[in-house]
């Protein structure tokens, strides 16, 4: 019989989801299970092969799979491994060869691994904002801020695997703020969810300013949104202000790989109402006048999950 | 008879330089005519169409010449056009149609374009610092500060054939020195041969620091080399800020394409005594960790003209 299906897997940090999916990119079915209850690599792909192969007994699809794709936070595409992802506690201080475990897990089965990002730049790239495009920048803007760079229909993996950690260029040199990877200034540190959640209490301890948001014991960048959707101003300037950078970055980001277009996916990119215009300005204000008015920037169109399930999936054919 | 040879062009401001090149990278003969004794297009085009007929007569390969590669600052792979290039007089302000024009002027023999960095990269990889490498960056420190981006093998060109424009990177965001293309801040404006002269400037006029540079009017690039060589201690911190600020910008470019190697190259990348330690210093303070000390420094070593009419010639294949 033709292997004519794939499984396409997103491991997040609390949850991983996955899906079995066919070659027009229909997720048959899906299921979801914890991530956060391991502290061993070994308990936690012992527990996604078995919801694997429960997913495909239920699919009704067995010896249809031609393989798995995996997309993971420092998932290494080259290597196969998942390294130091501080989000992951059963891979957070260890290299995890992820790729080898879960194929003998499953019998042997071909899997393929890439960062989250990457994955959701596939999927995009497939089936979403950016179907069609051969050069684009997918930045995904979450609880950290990652990246999967496409040049020439290709997802940019570099000499080592680790290429596109654009949450991790510097946005501000001058007195920056501390990022969670230990160095000052990272775009990560502005633009990500933590980053907005630390402005607005910045700003909110720094004036006397009027906002629903002091009301609010720790807020997080949901309560931002929440706020600007209320008319709150100081939440709308939040954003303005995240845009701004944003934007910045980006200009530099285009004289790189000059992309067609930029992609903004992930929690923080539902603020597309009050993101969409400050990142617009900001990004041809600052970019080489080549380039003003013609990268297109787009929020991404797919469910946050599907664009990664998605996304893994391609890896798989 | 089999075509066995290419041409090699280098386009510069002030001289255009061409080869002979066989399929080994031997460049048979060479000559040089000046660029800028033209205003116009077309009597630029002329004269180097006669320079290469009489060179290939010269070489005794007529019939033998597979096509002729040229690299040219704002040279566009994609179009064949030369665009706004500042520093020649005769594309300054215009989009010259350069590929068709010179193939029309040598009867119809094949031309290919690209920008003068993609073919100094180009050349590298196949003949100097980084042969055999896949993934690299190459940066010209010249009168301005270019770059060619190699990944997979491949000279990156993006959706536009614009790809790397990496010395209009913004290095000082706050406070930055106006450049030359008018925004603030650009990488160009501190690491290129007018930028290191520009530092010794204002160096000298904050300052009551002595140096031999005082004594000199209008300070080049050149002369803050040759001082530093004399020993001179202002000289020599010019070359350490210069080479700080470059570390920094490479570290971010390193998070972009995760290259094996950094390979500077051009008139100031002469002065390695000065600034290898503080560039590499720079990078890998600045880089993330898990680059850190793993990412090359290379300079090039192939001379500035042979590495320009290589590259060409490559593309002409």
């Amino acid at each position: 019989m033709e292997q004519q299906y794939v499984v396409g897997v997103d491991v997040g940090g609390q949850t991983s989801k996955i899906g079995i999916v066919d070659a027009r990119g229909v997720v048959l079915v899906q299921s979801v299970i914890r991530s956060d209850n391991h502290v061993e690599p070994e308990g936690f792909v012992s527990e996604l092969a078995e919801a694997i192969k429960a997913l495909i007994v239920k699919s009704g699809k067995e010896g249809q799979i031609r393989g798995i794709g995996v997309g993971a936070p420092n998932g290494n595409y080259y290597s196969g491994e998942i390294a130091f992802a501080p989000n992951l506690a059963w891979a957070a201080t260890a290299v995890v060869p992820f790729s080898k475990m879960l194929s003998e897990a499953l019998g042997g089965l071909k899997v393929t691994l890439t960062n989250d990002a990457n994955a959701a730049a596939m999927g995009e790239m497939a089936y979403g904002a950016a179907k069609g495009m051969k050069n684009f920048i997918m930045i995904t803007l979450g609880t950290g801020v990652g990246s999967g760079i496409v040049i020439n229909g290709e997802v940019l993996y570099g000499s080592d695997g680790f290429a596109g950690e654009l949450g991790h260029t510097i946005a501000i040199r001058h007195n920056g703020r501390q990022c969670g990877c230990g160095r000052f200034g990272c775009l990560e540190a502005y633009c990500s969810a933590i980053g907005v959640a630390r402005t607005a209490r910045e700003w909110l301890e720094m004036s006397d300013e009027p906002s629903v948001l002091r009301d609010i014991d720790k807020i997080t960048s949901k309560d931002v949104y929440e706020a600007a959707k209320e008319g709150d101003k100081l939440a709308i300037k939040v954003f303005n202000y995240t845009g701004k950078i944003l934007g910045a970055s980006i200009a530099d980001f285009i004289a790189f790989s000059a992309p067609e277009a930029i992609v903004l996916f992930g929690g923080l990119a539902r603020a597309k109402e009050f993101l969409y215009e400050p990142v617009l300005n900001s990004m041809n204000e600052n970019v080489l006048s080549l380039w003003r008015g013609k990268v297109k920037l787009l929020f991404s169109q797919l469910k946050e999950s599907d664009a990664a399930i998605l996304g893994a999936s391609a890896l798989a054919w």
